[in-house]
């Protein structure tokens, strides 16, 4: 049982400035991704490890969803290993790295540019190695606010895309929608101070917790299992794509089986409610954070599916920080990463 | 503790005659894949749900690193629910499905025939519904022998993809490798029997088993996860690509945590490679399954990596057998799948 606690981490200060900042970006990205599809854009690739990686899932969807043109999402080592024969003069390929130093996604990036690839870098500062090797670099500046702003810089890489192809949508709307997510994004932070407490007090002690989600939200199952749980926690988890969940692993299933399964307003909402019936049946040990219940105010009903992934991002980082104070393990708790060389 | 055992399952009869009845048709894949690429291609999609999806993995691997167009792999719901943009004519969707009435992959074949696509059905028999929605099926027969004529059947897919495409490599070197699967893969489970009752015995009573794999490899990762643990023996467990294991998961281990790392011979191999000098320094619980083990008789050296998949999802299907013999729970334990409606 957890017997030790520490005094939560406030939100960060620079919370508002730092997704205030990735916002400002927005004409840099959107000529960027008006001069690629002018070029012709064979395909994009979204690249990066771990939480970066994460990250981007939203950005895949969005693209996906509405692009003329091919989009993989790849871990950075696996990307420079399998070469993907289509990478070339049309591809554009984002590299994500918060310190801008992560081995596999320089790696990744040189591979790209030496294939005649336009290359952008995602990542904290200008300075780093990662954006010395890319064409050109957005940042988000800040070590304490890492997540919302990184999301912020992707989907707007993301919608800059869909707008400067000719995409149908109604992108004024998203973008009403991004303008207001200092404001939004902090209000979805305030909201659930009290059930992302809940939330930490209850998964405290499971052996072993399953985190589900569908379309661009199975990005932050992944996150919240393999960098929150496993990592930041070491904790025993695993994610599963929610209707994965259903040829297999739902057979761990039991009234006393914890299971965490994140919504989305997006259109598979419907796969994610097909587990929460499944789940409101079988196990006393559901959870759901549902994007659906936050207020986001100022974002347009149109951009709810659009936003809410950033939001589900924000709110689960800040579950993490819960999860901390509730059981007394706190970030400089690592066995390896860090520490090690591996 | 696992208390009781039962006799092992024997290597089904039919296994050389299933894996001989889906090289026969390879005839009819090649004059598809002609057809389609004469018409032109713009992307091959890759659905289908559970084993079906994993099974799918080393195809998608081979065409993602030799094929000119894109190519992507989606389990059934979100590949209806996301309806890629690229959908279309030019599309070519192989939708996966050993009964043929999985309900997920019958809307998808469904989706994507709407969408003017080539739908191709692999499934058990052509009397299937899928078989109905599809333009084509390819099938092994088989109840008792599924993953590797399975997987042969969308292996020739992808290498006739890449012969009629025109992409580089020695393709009759990876045919004379196919043509001696019978044997080759009857082989492999023959040399595996002691090794994989020594896994099975290792694992039986582990209370989370890590698996690892990259490039083709993960899929069998995740089918060993998600299918072969958590489904048939109701064992926690998570499958983590080798290159992202570091990026957060890897923070679980202990001398005393179970991690199983599936190997091969393709490119990727240096990602695993790393997985395994990590796994050798920090615990004492690291199991191996490399596919460079196997002697894989008749196999040419250049069709190892090309090869190697469908014998690691071969043996790691057998190892489900013994698994099921160790702790005596058999294929008729089941709490929800084929029991309820869910």
């Amino acid at each position: 049982m957890t017997d030790t606690s520490t005094p939560l981490q406030p939100i960060p200060e620079d919370f508002k400035d730092a997704v205030a900042f990735a916002l400002g970006q927005y004409d840099a990205i959107r000529a960027f991704a008006a001069g690629a599809v002018a070029a012709g854009v064979s395909g994009v690739f979204l690249v990066g490890c771990g939480g970066a990686l994460a990250d981007a899932c939203p950005a895949h969807f969005v693209l996906e969803a509405g692009a003329p043109f091919p989009v993989r999402c790849m871990t950075s080592a696996e990307f420079t290993h399998r070469r993907p024969a289509t990478l070339g003069k049309g591809s554009v390929v984002l590299v994500s790295s918060h310190t801008g130093t992560t081995k596999e996604s320089l790696a990744a990036a040189g591979l790209a540019r030496a294939a005649g690839a336009r290359v952008v870098a995602v990542t904290r500062t200008a300075g780093s190695p990662l954006a010395a090797t890319a064409h050109t670099a957005w940042t988000y500046r800040s070590n304490d606010t890492v997540v919302p702003p990184r999301q912020v810089l992707l989907g707007q890489f993301a919608h800059a895309f869909l707008e400067a192809a000719g995409a149908e949508g109604d992108h004024a709307a998203v973008r009403t929608g991004y303008e207001v997510l200092p404001d939004a994004l902090y209000s979805a932070l305030e909201e659930t101070e009290e059930s992302n407490h809940a939330l930490a007090t209850a998964l405290a002690d499971e052996p072993v917790t399953y985190v589900l989600g569908s379309g661009p939200n199975y990005g932050e199952a992944y996150a919240f299992a393999m960098c929150h749980l496993l990592e930041k926690q070491w904790k025993h988890a695993a994610a599963f794509h929610a209707g994965e969940f259903f040829h297999g692993a739902f057979e761990i299933v039991t009234a006393e089986q914890a299971v965490l399964l994140l919504l989305g307003e997006d259109a598979t909402r419907p796969v994610a409610e097909r587990a929460r019936a499944f789940l409101d049946r079988h196990t006393k040990r559901h959870h759901y954070i549902d994007t659906a219940e936050l207020s986001l105010p100022g974002v347009p009903g149109a951009a709810r599916a659009a936003v809410g992934p950033l939001a589900l991002a924000t709110v689960t980082t800040r579950f993490s920080q819960h999860l901390e104070a509730v059981r007394g393990h706190g970030p400089d708790k690592r066995r390896y990463m860090f520490r090690i060389d591996y």
